[in-house]
């Protein structure tokens, strides 16, 4: 059954403006891991801007309660390329709360947006 | 199970470029409830036309049927923040006929473009 | 059950700028019948890169596997308006392996951006 779904659209020359302003705001919104490829290289801004939309999407599908934790969720690739969730703490306590065991995630960008799209099933 | 999906764009130019030209376009498409904030205020362009996109996005997982009112499909927002919708009239009538049950909605808007995302369950 | 979700969103003019520097790309991604409308006139821009994203959509929700055909996946409309899949080859034999029997789509467009949302269900 779908407990909740969530959309997020970013704009990747405003959240370009906020890594710019605010020097601590990728870290604190994405973890080390999140940031990096496999490889170490840092992520380009849409792949970033792309992992920020998947956690407010995610946030909404959870129905945005007050207390969760940008770490809690991080958006991570399988090695085909796949972006899946990784939860914990907050958003793991949550999602447990709704009775949600399997989450669906699905990244996109162009034409200067990222939009990721969640749905999570109990 | 799920009936139908459906997603909606809306470019906020051309909405609000909609609303100029055209007085009625509003109070056609939206319930006078949908076009104010709890507190009495205006939604901004980008709220406003994020309910227009989630009207279209439930038509498009209704498959699109002639006959749609606009007013019978208010998308109004929980205490939390979360959107929900309320049906009735044209809407429920065909959603009864489909076994439609239970509606996901989610809404975002950044860079110019409002989105909504609905799923209707069965 | 959800098998798979998948969205993508394509900038209009860079897919019209695919379709002019490479001459073979559309008759390469689409199939003859995808390109044009029921009454044999050719589809517009925005159409067109819709059923593109749908495709991409589509090999998200299998997660993205190598092999998949373009022609294998293709976008069709109801007379009623409403798109629809036909599946083939390769995208069949990959939603075979995962069991999938049941594929709910929606595309929107505005603003320079074509949509194309995908769940596969088994």
């Amino acid at each position: 059954m779908i407990i909740g779904i969530g959309i997020d659209v970013v704009a990747l020359d405003r959240f370009e403006g906020l890594m710019n302003r605010q020097p601590t705001f990728l870290d604190r919104v994405l973890t080390s891991r999140e940031q990096q490829h496999s490889d170490g290289t840092r992520r380009n801004i849409a792949s970033l801007a792309g992992r920020f939309a998947a956690k407010e999407a995610v946030a909404k599908s959870l129905g945005a309660p007050a207390g969760l934790r940008w770490h809690d969720c991080e958006v991570l690739t399988d090695i085909s390329g796949k972006p899946r969730l990784e939860i914990s703490g907050s958003v793991s306590d949550f999602a447990r709360s709704l009775q949600i065991i399997r989450w669906h995630i699905s990244l996109t960008h162009d034409g200067g947006h990222a939009i990721a799209y969640v749905i999570a099933e109990s």
